[in-house]
């Protein structure tokens, strides 16, 4: 069932160091800046954007992929810094990259349903304080960020999510990890020969494999169900994965005038990208209200996720 | 509004390591077994439990507290125990000790709307990867294990959740850590010296206190506004969080025979305390169908939960 939200209020944040890749630009903390700063900054900013105080927000949603501490969760230290005194509730939301569309997603049942009015996600991702030098494909892909959107409750029939579909292939589960820090491997057992096992590593091959596979499918049915040809919606925004990007929108056909990548000039922002690029589609207008967009993306796990948005 | 759900099966896991501490008895892993084994171990045990088969899933769940790996998700991992093959999606939501609650609350919305007819919820934590021997409360207090529930959908319209609320007050997010794991401090800056920094660190007093003066208020707002009175219900459901439980208990005004007290006999087990006794009392035949149950607890965030839960 159709589920009426709109997007209330948004804002971004880029660090400002700036790395040269083979042509392609890409953001990264300076070593002090933390993904928690980063969090802080896109949080407030989509409150000044949609004019609220913190007060007018019911909820408060992490979505980023890697945590900040193993203990509490992500969103009760971004709570810390932006609604301390407050008893507003902080929830983490995770299917990794693609964690800022389920966290829309799984609360637009919750907004159409009453329960609350405002939802505050927030997506801050810090990818180079775990990337592996010796791996150059995911060394020189990422860049940190933050991005944060208020989703409302919309009194418009046609506003909001439409359909959505999220599947997971843990074929591919061990293609994209960072195996140390967590129970599995905890902190305690690093030793300086082992570092890689605590760093991000990313096998392309077999993820695009995975995905040419089992993604037309996907969308396929995502078509089907929800009366829906992709191509005919505004506009694409899928996960800045990785420079194959047009690969495999071709192995979708999806045209190529209808989504957007900009992995050239932003890299791949792990949760962040589908949330930065949504705002900056926004901010320039290309979406406007009435636009209809899908964001997508492939996300560790391998977690897919296909959301049909009516702006 | 109500939520149409029932508990459709159930199981539990409890590493064999037995300890005694002071007369009270604990549950720990031995080194070998994982937070993931018990996970699968819990899980297999509610499709049985249930009479299902992965394939009658259609969601699955980690509602655990600490994460397996940093990166991806644990309800990825999971899945790769008990549903490769599927494409069922795996999401985690995590509030840290009362993640099954917010989990059973949050995703009751979406078997309410249809979207999911069963969903798999799983909270595993092992404590005992992360506890320090010089903090003896903490040292002595946890216990690990697992606890899997199904939940689906319930055409009995007297059934589901009647009513939750979630509130976070960050001003107790550091009164209960794991400070180094996450990206404000890598598993790579491990150093032995900082031990404690990447071991669970339990600060009881200001707990309590915060405690004492946020949860009365809590639970008035919460009898309020869903028209029930805590003491009325069958049964009262907290997170074992600790000896002092019967303390906080007196304060909120809820009788003794109300609520279970089994700190003694398992500990805290972080997320698993509230599914692993919740589960107890319908095995046992305290808790059953027509049933009103509250699910409560307070989780490092400060994060409150109550639910209540006609079964």
């Amino acid at each position: 069932m159709m589920r009426h939200i709109k997007i209330a209020g948004y804002g971004s944040y880029l660090p400002r160091n700036v790395f040269e890749f083979n042509g392609e630009t890409r953001y990264r903390c300076n070593g002090e800046e933390t993904q928690l700063d980063m969090a802080e900054k896109a949080a407030l900013r989509a409150l000044e954007n949609a004019g609220m105080k913190i007060e007018d927000i019911d909820c408060i949603v992490s979505a980023g992929a890697v945590m900040l501490q193993p203990l509490p969760c992500s969103a009760a230290l971004i709570h810390e810094r932006i609604a301390k005194g407050t008893c507003i509730p902080a929830m983490d939301i995770n299917t990794t990259c693609t964690s800022f569309i389920s966290a829309l997603d799984t609360m637009s049942y919750l907004i159409e349903d009453g329960r609350y009015g405002n939802v505050l996600i927030i997506s801050s991702d810090i990818a180079s304080e775990g990337l592996n030098e010796d791996q150059k494909e995911s060394y020189t892909l990422f860049s940190d960020g933050a991005c944060a959107v208020i989703i409302s409750k919309s009194d418009d029939p046609d506003q909001g999510v439409v359909g959505s579909m999220i599947r997971t292939y843990s074929e591919g589960v061990h293609a994209t990890e960072i195996r140390g820090g967590g129970t599995l491997r905890t902190a305690m057992k690093y030793r300086e020969e082992d570092r890689a096992d605590y760093q991000f590593d990313m096998k392309g091959k077999p993820i695009f494999s995975l995905c040419t596979k089992k993604l037309p499918g996907m969308f396929k049915e995502f078509e089907e169900e929800f009366g829906v040809s992709v191509n005919d919606v505004d506009l694409i925004i899928p996960h800045q994965a990785s420079r194959v990007l047009p690969f495999i929108m071709k192995i979708l056909k999806i045209d190529e005038d209808k989504y957007v990548n900009r992995v050239s000039e932003l890299g791949n922002m792990v949760s962040v990208s589908v949330p930065y690029v949504l705002c900056e589609m926004i901010e320039s207008g290309r979406l406007k209200k009435g636009s209809r967009v899908i964001l997508c993306g492939t996300a560790a796990g391998l977690t897919c996720n296909i959301l049909l948005l009516n702006l």
